[in-house]
């Protein structure tokens, strides 16, 4: 899955990739692709047992996507087959004051993940070379300059043992404009509704020339993009979870075997008679 | 459940305590025990959302228990219904270097659920006054006065809008060697064990002591305990998910209904012409 997702080396055209394709989708029917979530519970569950032995590995999960994109999806239904223990979900806002006054890498290094975890980030320090490029938040200077640092901060987490798996879910503009109007159509999904987000949609090919800048900048080979077509809801969440299915075989955890004297501790433990 | 439960106030003798008990169990079957875990997902996003629209509550479940309670299984299986957004697990290991050097409080006010969330403590600032005080890591008149410092620490943050559950996972001295020795049989299980636990059993009434402490003087109106009896593993959880599904049906969380202009926005995002 890795090979037919990574985003190839060079100049990125959004237009190029079709976000209802389905590469390498084994049936043609969306309803039966299906991880083997027991196996990848099993390598999550021994991740995180590694970390309890000194194991320091760990993986991040980036997801990076327009307003209903799926990011919230894909936690719940892909990243959710895990955990909880040894999973972290972090949906990143609008930042705090407090967190303005930092670098913007800041609050993104207090939501890292641990030894053993599974961390997730619905929206990153992405979001700081996209809403903020789109709406000049900060001068040119100091956007542009974000592309390297993200580079070497990245660099630094994988040399300290995390894998950095980031995806960006691919939708189309009507795909979002039916996502939008069937938010409108439940009063119970109302909540997620913005007006804003109308505000930001009217923005759609400012944001593709900040996606593609995105893709093609920080496309390193220590963290690639993958571009997962997202307008099928299915297709997307198996497409991601085989993604980290991958990531965790190659890792491949397995149980800590401490060097335990079974019969004596057995003795210890036998119940009186 | 929680009337059924809730610790009376007073001295407490965990010898009156029935760790085989089922109260409440609707079947002599422990396998047919059942949480209405739909209803119960409904309810805890509706509370995550909620903090989307500047909600501020919160809860917090406290578990703790001698080493093979279940702390872990109770997170796995109950807690696991849930999330993962919304959802923040936190077991506490022994205190690191720079967490001894502040207030014992310090570590725990780091990882107190948000706005909207739910957070489990597999171990918590309890702690601090049972294998503290059973090992004399500190003098007595500092463990001493740690319960009424907890019992305000809890009133802050009930003020705040958390919901405090606290769950003292009750297992009786034959079950804990059981599973201790269950542990020895599977090497998969073998990472869980450290002969250390094994000192720690030897201590077994000195923990009672240090329970019994616990549950009688932290035991108060803003955050009463709850013993669940766990020798039966499908007992404890459905008991510890019904006390969360109390706890969430009396928050009574709702979908946020923002005053939105559905035909104005239909309007917008209707395609053209």
């Amino acid at each position: 899955m890795r090979d037919a997702l990574r985003v190839p080396a060079g100049p990125v055209v959004l237009a190029g990739f079709d976000s209802s394709a389905r590469p390498l989708a084994p049936t043609k029917r969306n309803r039966d692709l299906a991880n083997d979530t027991a196996r990848m519970r099993d390598l999550q569950a021994k991740l995180w047992a590694e970390s309890t032995a000194g194991g320091t590995r760990s993986v991040l999960l980036v997801m990076q996507g327009i307003d209903t994109a799926g990011k919230g999806g894909v936690t719940k239904h892909v990243v959710g087959t895990f955990g909880p223990i040894g999973v972290q979900y972090t949906g990143f806002k609008a930042p705090t004051k407090q967190e303005l006054r930092h670098d913007f890498l800041w609050r993104i290094r207090k939501r890292l993940p641990g030894p053993g975890v599974v961390g997730v980030f619905d929206r990153s320090h992405y979001e700081d070379v996209l809403i903020v490029r789109v709406h000049d938040l900060v001068p040119e200077a100091e956007w542009e300059a974000r592309y390297d640092a993200i580079n070497e901060f990245e660099k630094e987490l994988v040399d300290n043992g995390t894998t950095v798996l980031k995806c960006f879910l691919d939708i189309s503009f009507e795909t979002q404009r039916d996502r939008l109007l069937a938010r409108l159509d439940d009063p119970e999904k109302h909540w997620k509704f913005n007006e804003a987000d109308l505000d930001e949609r009217a923005r759609w090919s400012d944001y593709e020339v900040a996606f593609e800048a995105m893709l093609e900048r920080t496309n390193t080979d220590h963290a690639p993009w993958y571009v997962v077509p997202s307008d099928h809801k299915k297709y997307r969440n198996w497409a991601i979870g085989e993604l980290l299915h991958e990531t965790l075989e190659d890792l491949a955890p397995e149980w800590p075997r401490p060097a335990l004297d079974v019969p004596a501790l057995r003795a210890r433990l036998a119940p009186p008679h």
